[in-house]
């Protein structure tokens, strides 16, 4: 109702007054999924992540894509489906997993977690957010697009995958080997969220990530204190220098040449971040802290959205139980991870860490440091670019303002992947909230935000079409 | 028949014939002795532990020794008797304990543990060297003293516990209650050792030791490293800040006042140290470290033995799998000891390392800095103390060269006991070699080392004698 009076009617009609005529239906479909549990961590349950790709693939062709296949994989199932009939106009692939998480700890869900309950204007269950909820809601624009309009504005394909949550191991190399099947001008990721209930948000970034392990080694064997110390080097020692040496006090990382590939910020994209509420007091009165210390000169929200950093994971080395035990040990052992972003390359990055690692004097030990395997390529979209500028247009219709400019500090290798197999940009489309427990007890999504997906993904397809043979 | 030599005949020549005469029987007693598995570590032994007292107790009482007890305490017994008929001359506490470590790995020793086998001039068993050959020699000298001589030149206590291979836990309490029944003017060690197999050594020292553990607690709760890494303090970077910053790269100290109280050597002293074989290569190469620094201005064996250490003995915090894991840690921990030498106080110590661990900034997190109980006060003894001029003189006698002046980097409880309780010093009289399989498979003791044990206790006790009424 609120778009029929922004837009003045018109075409939107159709699919809007479809979309309001099965909204019953239509959640109740999100419940049927939901009741299948998809966990794909769990060796139990991979008949259930076929039964889910089972669903909706059938929930696709039922929609009117076509082509729809369930495509093996070493592992759990990836979909394919398809929407070619607007000739001249853009290629848009959506992006989602019908995999959910594990439960545990189950005795903590008010109600089962494959049981979905509604309860004030929220269905919870596992999944309900990330990402059953968010991934039904395009399938259902687009059959109210086809059924309401009979065509679509644009070409439209799908990829519904069913190992996200275990880190879709199998999917770079499956995409590489169908780059051609999923080919396509642009991305828009289901698999995202707004800022808040009211507040829009366009997704412009994420951070890469590069890890290295150090291993100090000292004498052959762990010695006695009391017979060694004093004259034996201590790994542990050693180790504290090294790893004092990689920040300062603030949190600056001192590898040389670290900073070197950093894209500086503009004026205007330093501001849209500061327009963004970040919450300080929120995050130290809920991580009970008393400060956010950090690089100087950055805000909280630039340090984590936009600011590389390094950090350690882990250390251990010597004795953990408890009272005191008089060991000089042999050995020491850190794990470093560092967070990228534009331009910095995740293994130039690790050569650098390493090198700087290995120039420290560390005299009676050896210091050996190795790469993890496990890098990200940090991702970064202009604001202005042309899918953003739609997806932007069309959240500040539905939300009656503009969206904030967010990122994230984590990593999102699908972004990643899809830019650099299909050569195509990843933009957010998803509706996932912070506070809907996503990977813990209580699950649940908004049926607000189950209608404003299906009007999103409805109003940005025509947008998009408006686009000519994008680059 | 070197000494008759040495000696000139004499008196000496009575004991020395006795000795001769019961060589044969005197290694059948320590076999005996060894053949009981009189392990403390291991509560289905406690029986044989009290075996192994009833035993030495049987052997002191057939050696002459009066008023033979077996002490009760809340764990293993300890023996008193004395041979109290010297009047006017001094006490000698003889000390030594006959339980034994335990035995595993078992399948590596050649001939099993507790049936002792004399191969190539030695003893094998556990126990052989630490510490039943060392306690059962003094007790056969007293005898051989008594039955050739008649008398005893000084007044004579043993006590020799069943505990100490377990710290000796109940012995403090034990000793403060029975203070009066030990009095004593003079402590002979014999849980002790020399340097080498002809290379004599008083023992000057022992350093001391405290304990602290510090906890860094950040966030109440693991995070993502991606969403909080940047704005969040990370405790195992603050936890290595403060690490780093207790010694300098070589090593020294930088806790201020750690070294105010501590007595620097004279040149003497030095040149006595400079004198001992401390093979650096050999703990290189045996160790598998290519140098052993340490702090600026000492050798190796000053830094062991006369200069106090702050040791990471461990440490903690985050992940520690295969691969990486993205954490920013809740809490990171590290324990310390520090190595103490004369005048330092342990509890000062203690103090001063927490209070500049406290002051290090620490912004976003809490750093908490707490002892760990094992307090042990740094034991110093002049090289010109009454009773070493007399242990020199006999090791000299027997080694025909003067002893090393030697110390230990590590802590001997006992010293500091008999000091604290008794007032009394005490001085190392045992004939352990380092070579020996201490503690581990294959313990040997020479059969040499039981022959001058015995003469060493003979020749030792009428020099001790000549002191009149010690301070």
């Amino acid at each position: 109702m609120r778009l029929r009076s922004n837009e003045g009617g018109g075409s939107m009609a159709g699919w809007e007054a479809y979309l309001e005529a099965h909204k019953a239906q239509y959640l109740e479909e999100l419940i049927e999924l939901l009741r299948i549990p998809s966990i794909s961590a769990l060796p139990e349950h991979a008949a259930d992540v076929q039964h889910a790709a089972e669903w909706v693939a059938r929930r696709l062709t039922a929609a009117g894509l076509e082509h729809v296949r369930i495509m093996l994989t070493p592992g759990h199932p990836v979909l394919y489906a398809d929407h070619l009939h607007a000739p001249g106009k853009p290629t848009i692939l959506i992006y989602g997993h019908f995999d959910v998480q594990p439960v545990d700890p189950v005795a903590l869900w008010t109600s089962p977690p494959f049981e979905p309950a509604v309860r004030d204007g929220r269905v919870y269950a596992r999944g309900a957010s990330d990402n059953k909820g968010n991934v039904l809601a395009p399938i259902q624009a687009l059959e109210a697009l086809l059924r309401a309009e009979g065509a679509l504005p644009v070409n439209v394909k799908f990829l519904i995958e069913g190992q996200e949550e275990i880190g879709s191991p199998d999917v770079p190399d499956f995409l590489a080997v169908n780059r051609d099947l999923y080919a396509c001008d642009l991305v828009l990721n289901a698999d995202t969220g707004q800022l808040g209930e009211e507040e829009p948000a366009l997704f412009l970034g994420a951070r890469g990530l590069c890890a290295v392990q150090v291993d100090v080694r000292g004498p052959n064997q762990d010695l006695h204190s009391g017979t060694f110390g004093g004259a034996v080097a201590n790994p542990i020692h050693a180790l504290v220098r090294i790893l004092d040496s990689l920040r300062d006090a603030q949190g600056k990382v001192l590898v040389p040449g670290f900073y070197d590939r950093v894209r500086e910020l503009t004026a205007e994209e330093r501001q849209a971040i500061a327009a963004v509420p970040y919450h300080e007091s929120a995050i130290t009165t809920r991580l009970d802290v008393e400060v956010l210390p950090g690089e100087a000169g950055y805000t909280p929200a630039e340090r984590v959205w936009v600011r590389p950093t390094l950090e350690l994971n882990g250390i251990w080395g010597g004795f953990q139980g408890e009272g005191a035990k008089t060991v000089l040990p042999s050995e020491a052992h850190a794990k470093i991870t560092c967070r990228l972003v534009a331009n910095q390359d995740p293994g130039e990055i690790v050569q650098l860490v390493i090198d700087h690692i290995q120039r420290q004097p560390a005299p009676g030990v050896q210091v050996a440091a190795h790469e993890i395997p496990g890098q990200a390529i940090p991702y970064a979209i202009d604001a202005d670019h042309w899918g953003n500028i739609a997806v932007a247009g069309v959240l500040e219709r539905i939300y009656g303002k503009a969206p904030y400019h967010i990122r994230t500090g984590g990593s999102i290798p699908v972004c990643t992947l899809f830019g650099q197999i299909l050569h195509a940009p990843t933009i957010g489309l998803g509706f996932g909230l912070d506070d809907e427990n996503l990977h813990a007890p209580d699950e649940f999504w908004r049926l607000k935000s189950l209608e404003r997906s299906r009007m999103a993904y409805c109003m940005v397809l025509p947008v998009l079409a408006e686009q000519t043979s994008p680059a």
